[in-house]
């Protein structure tokens, strides 16, 4: 028989990586809750009529599609199949797909249930998705996506409370030094107007997105390669250039726009008056003119995080759209905004810089051991109390040498072990010793509970 | 553009729906954490040479398949396509199908990590499977499992914790009336054996499970109809129909069986004895002599459990089984024993009898109303406060009428409102209104925060 294996592209999450995501996926969800984001779940197959025509032709390509059951050639064309003509052949023996992002599925539901739904809707999605890419390092073909939107308004308060739910989250994980990067459609279009690059504004932004990877003469060459002017661009990097805090720039900017990007100064002055407003100020945000976020989608505030010597790229990105269900031929304008965490990166950073907090990965906080069956089952019953206490406790369920129960839990990481002889049943008093110390202590129940508790 | 649709079979989890079942699911996760067991995730995608040839023959013909990327048809053979043999086609086109359940992708894990890991191994596994069923009234294609298993040791301590771990998330869950039906599968061959039934224990223990079914009469002509004998007959249904308590019925077995079921009957005494150690001893234990499920696959202890008065069958079953990794050639026997609770089913009976905590699925504990841009900035602020102390707060975003405001709470299930005006702004006394009761205080920001924690 073969030895078993993986499709390529995905990943088992053993035990300790298990223990890390959730506590990662659990902080992020106690976040959203706190800021009244509802959870939504979506299933894994979607019709194709739902997914395709949604991500470009590439995207469609990348789709996994799903065989249709029973007697799938039936509905196939001869001539087709006998020409090997897969392409078309596959939308005749496949009706579904797996889902390729959340935002697809979410405005699929909104579109159906939009009568039920009270707006502005705020729901957060932490669920898989598929895509057939290439796999490679950090690439996989089923990966998590979690997201949170509010739909159904256009206030700005929204993209206030994104800022600080990021704020949180980072906060609660223990990253220190990272930066919101923000940025809105419209400035971009005003630096476009300023460049005289009208008709050009997707060519000139891509451009843009790659000065700090590229540098500013290669950006400079791409551009004027576009056929724009170089005192118009020299002036762009002019304010590109500008140094300082976002209010800064948003002065300066104010100053240098005349029609174009008005409106995006407006959003950005308010949003950032808000976020005065509260405890931490402007802490981590920056105004960052360069970024662009894919932007066919979004039309208003953008948003990327990127962590300070990380060897990531940005794990959290998000901004405001102007439509989330037109795909679905709704008539109602519903403008939205909403912030996806990388889970993926995010897990890489938190491994990078050690902010997994200790013990997450054990399958107990203590192993009770034993010498024979009487013992055991003393063990089992002080098992109950400890549990009840809320401590995650586990009893060697086989007699096995104490030696053997010992490294047991060192292998499983069990920071505890309380051993039980028949000297501690007839004392209640157990031996309770700690694997990374040694150290030993002789106590009841209750001052072991006591102890696991960190008392 | 045609309205989109959900594949036949499949659900969304609304916001409403989805806080219940994390609620569920939450609480069965947290009693799995306290018993040591490990969380586990694999893809939702398996190859198929993992999947085929375990579930039967009905089984693999219920398995969703992937169809390839790419130029699929180029590995098919013209002359199987043209045909029309899809059943033939199928492999040479699809390499990858969606997991049927969570036993084979854990075997499968199992046996590709088996030098990592630690055994005994407790893993638990929370994620949705896929079958190509007919959908009907509670049966879906993709749903739900929630698995729990100890491998790598037969020790009865496993079995008992998971007694232990049923009447824990049932106690938590609110489910008071219920029954936990143990049974064995070696009693079930003693059974079969004073039957007269050797070689014919399958059809005698499908039989025997439809007693509380069909009753009595119906089972006797059954049997009699595979050429067992009546008055054996007569003296198994005398053993069946006798009452008692547990060990009454192990006493009263002891003295019928001879050789075949003794050793089940060892196993049931160390398993009751280990209950009887425990606070609860050994209620909502039953000793149901009939309980067969699934034969082929379990050898040992088996359990199934019902909760009284409910509309559905069993929510939640499980048992021991010798082999887990044989099916992958695995050299090694693995013993195991696990239990699956049926998330689907427990959570209609939770709706059934009204056992889901208040304000569970509602988005927010109290939503923050006001009058203008303003207050509206003062309702952000507050907002921060509430959250800090660990407050689902929401502020309505839009500037709206406050009836509007009111109307969107009462939607959505928010218990509470704050209303912020200008006098509010002033005294920083803010009015709280109780959305069910119509009660309203005015009060500081802590005051309010002590009102919502219920003090």
């Amino acid at each position: 028989m073969d030895k078993p294996s993986l499709p390529k592209g995905t990943r088992d999450f053993g035990p300790a990586q298990m223990s890390r995501r959730l506590y990662l996926l659990d902080t992020i969800r106690s976040v959203f809750q706190r800021y009244g984001f509802q959870p939504l779940e979506t299933p894994a197959m979607e019709n194709l009529s739902t997914l395709t025509g949604k991500y470009g032709e590439e995207g469609d390509q990348l789709l996994f599609r799903i065989l249709n059951s029973g007697d799938f050639l039936k509905s196939a064309d001869p001539q087709l199949l006998a020409a090997g003509q897969s392409r078309t052949v596959a939308p005749q023996i496949s009706e579904k797909g797996l889902r390729y992002d959340l935002t697809v599925p979410f405005a699929r539901f909104v579109v159906m249930n939009q009568h039920e739904i009270a707006f502005p809707f705020r729901r957060y999605q932490i669920q898989p998705v598929w895509r057939a890419d290439r796999p490679q390092k950090g690439r996989y073909r089923e990966f998590y996506q979690c997201d949170a939107d509010v739909v159904g308004t256009d206030s700005l308060l929204c993209e206030a409370e994104i800022v600080l739910m990021i704020r949180e989250v980072f906060g609660k994980l223990g990253i220190r030094d990272y930066s919101i990067k923000l940025n809105h459609r419209d400035v971009l279009a005003g630096l476009a107007a300023i460049a005289g690059a009208e008709g050009k504004e997707t060519a000139f932004c891509v451009a843009l997105d790659k000065l700090d990877k590229t540098g500013t003469e290669s950006v400079k060459a791409d551009l004027q390669s576009l056929g724009l002017p170089v005192a118009e661009l020299n002036r762009v990097f002019g304010l590109l250039e500008h140094a300082g805090d976002p209010k800064e720039k948003l002065s300066m900017l104010e100053k240098s726009f005349t029609s174009n990007g008005k409106r995006g100064l407006e959003d950005l002055r308010e949003l950032l008056q808000l976020l005065e407003g509260t405890p931490e100020g402007l802490a981590h945000v920056d105004f960052d003119l360069t970024l662009a976020r894919g932007l066919s989608y979004y039309t208003g505030c953008i948003f990327e995080v990127k962590v300070k010597g990380a060897s990531v790229g940005s794990v959290s990105g998000g901004g405001r759209y102007d439509n989330l269900t037109q795909s679905f031929g709704a008539r109602e304008k519903l403008s939205g905004v909403g912030i996806s965490f990388g889970i993926d990166r995010l897990y890489d950073v938190l491994e990078e810089f050690s902010l997994f907090p200790a013990g997450t990965g054990a399958s107990a906080t203590v192993l009770l051991c034993h010498f024979d069956a009487e013992t055991r089952a003393y063990a089992f019953r002080t098992a109950g109390i400890l549990r009840n206490a809320g401590i995650a406790a586990e009893v060697y369920p086989d007699l096995a040498k104490i030696k053997k129960q010992f490294e047991f839990a060192n292998r499983k990481g069990i920071g505890h072990v309380v051993v039980v002889g028949e000297q501690e049943m007839k004392t209640g008093e157990l031996t309770l010793k700690n694997l990374a110390t040694g150290m030993q202590e002789t106590l009841a129940a209750d001052a072991i509970i006591q102890r696991l508790h960190g008392k």
